[in-house]
């Protein structure tokens, strides 16, 4: 980054870029409409206060996504020099914002760090969120590709990887990933709340990790989905037409064709899963190993400690609890080719293996 | 246990008590109509063949779902003496087709060990697949007492949880809490079979939280969907109801009333994931540290080596990779007293926090 950068909304992702920034030697312009926001993340050396004199060469907008398309507009009529970009986590519709007030688009090109943490203030910042995570850059008809080198610059320096779509496939592409699966999460999570509390007693991992991004922000949500309507709606029909198929199926589960549509929902969902991209961007197949761990401080490590002298490389690793028990399961997965050494050699030191899955 | 014990059924879970109770010095007769499984499984130490003069006092019927009625009645007319439980995952079906077939069902008495992992045959078995898991006994009209010790006793000496529930009552829990989720993840999952490329690369972990199950097997699935269908459909037919008022408020998302339902799903599920059960059995509030961990063997071994060696109990821990990047973030969870002095011990070893939540 040559020149300076303006950086508007001192949250979680505004003040870690800052900080990130500042590490590198750029000199970084806060601003937030809260003085006491503002205040900390310059406390936090995420940048400095605004002084006569600035002239930005970059201006990233970091405030919630309902604000973004206002707070841009205004950037470009203040900083006729600049160009700006914003990281809300939806697009199109900022950029149709943008084009409704007149706002000099030419000099804005959309992009969205894929942090995964959307939550916290400055408090929470930190120069590395971005590390290893796609930073999507969204050039429309009167972006340039200069522009584009410039955020590539910005995405590089912050040590994420750089992604380019339009702004609809964007939206799109964050709807079917990340939105929709918000939404069916939580409407899952819904029907927990007035449940017994018996029936609650018998949750096991499968539910525990399905319901997991329940416990999502609310208010941040509704703007999200809000801005993203159209895309989220369009993959959310899919998936109601699908659920509704399972559903005629559960009423009339001897009808001719009921099993065959619980197969193909089942089923369908098996090959969906496969295309995950696993640790180095492949979907790979491992072998998954259960290992009892007392629960007392050190054992884990002490498992992971012997895996590694044993020379094997974990690929994931879950922990999985039972209600009430003094003791965890490991989930570990390893290359196929390693597993049954690792069970024999974890047997022989004493570790019980609670279940093996290919 | 006293007396023989006869298991009908030499898959996972059958091999998995039967080598069990062979561990306790149970006598355990072994059957399965494929002679390949039973040898294995007799191969495996689960068990030993019949033999003329057998009087089993308990048989366990570990068979598919679809084929449980059918066996448990058979079983019942021909051992006119014996206590006959199934382990299928789902019981008022069974109980049902039962009656229906005129069977004795005063020596029947369901139950379901929550094992979580119904798939894999007896090469899979472990002894102590059951360890800390509930194992669901479900009392009728006609079983006793002395029968539900029995079973109790099963539970115990296979280290389960003992928890009782009526028939219906069990369908309707294991429907909420572990078929309609995997309904919700397969669709969903599903939802991935056709998109593109792209998009798929931008997955992060809530995607892959949401989806794991989905890769679930449908056979099995099948099967067990079909035998809960009235109490599947129920909760699905809840939930598809709140995700209609989830997509048409997309539909309109300015219209009175959209932002409000956006809203109530989100917190919804915020209500409803706050009861799941924690570590021990209570829904606790951790902090969560993110730690990056560079992709080499022994290092996530090394991290948590010098959190044991700091004293601090990790209540759980998650691993996250990033699309093409050499190494991961360990997401982990300990009490909110914690996690001040982890963090700058951490850091004053040199690792990289890249992330707290309360």
């Amino acid at each position: 980054m040559n020149g300076q950068v303006r950086i508007v909304g001192a949250g979680l992702l505004g003040a870690s870029i800052g900080l990130a920034l500042v590490g590198k030697g750029v000199d970084v312009i806060l601003f937030d409409a809260s003085k006491a926001s503002l205040r900390l993340a310059i406390d936090y050396g995420a940048g400095r206060a605004a002084a006569s004199g600035d002239s930005p060469s970059l201006i990233v907008v970091a405030v919630p996504p309902d604000e973004t398309a206002d707070v841009v507009a205004d950037e470009l009529a203040t900083w006729p020099d600049a160009l700006i970009t914003d990281v809300a986590s939806v697009k199109s519709g900022i950029l149709a914002d943008l084009r409704d007030a007149g706002a000099d688009t030419a000099r804005y090109l959309g992009s969205h760090p894929m942090a995964g943490r959307e939550r916290g203030g400055p408090i929470s910042a930190r120069a590395d969120l971005f590390l290893g995570r796609p930073w999507v850059i969204c050039p429309h008809a009167h972006s340039t590709a200069d522009q584009h080198r410039v955020l590539e610059d910005l995405a590089l320096d912050l040590g994420a990887v750089a992604v380019t779509m339009s702004p609809d496939e964007h939206d799109a592409s964050v709807a079917l990933v990340s939105h929709v699966p918000q939404i069916v999460s939580s409407v899952l999570a819904k029907q927990l709340a007035a449940a017994p509390d018996s029936a609650v007693g018998l949750t096991g991992q499968g539910l525990r990790d399905t319901t997991r991004i329940a416990a999502s922000d609310p208010t941040l949500w509704v703007q999200i989905l809000g801005a993203n309507a159209p895309a989220v709606s369009s993959v959310l029909s899919a998936y109601r037409d699908d659920l509704d198929a399972v559903i005629a199926a559960l009423e009339a589960p001897e009808a001719q064709g009921s099993r065959r549509a619980l197969a193909e929902a089942i089923a369908g969902g098996n090959a969906g899963v496969a295309r995950l991209p696993g640790k180095h961007g492949t979907a790979k197949h491992f072998s998954t190993l259960v290992i009892m761990v007392s629960d007392v401080p050190g054992e884990l490590a002490r498992l992971l400690t012997e895996i590694g002298e044993l020379g094997v490389n974990m690929e994931d690793l879950r922990l999985e609890h039972s209600p009430g028990a003094q003791f965890g399961l490991a989930e570990i997965a390893v290359l196929p080719e390693a597993e049954k050494r690792l069970v024999a050699e974890l047997e022989a030191r004493g570790w019980k293996i609670a279940g093996e899955n290919a």
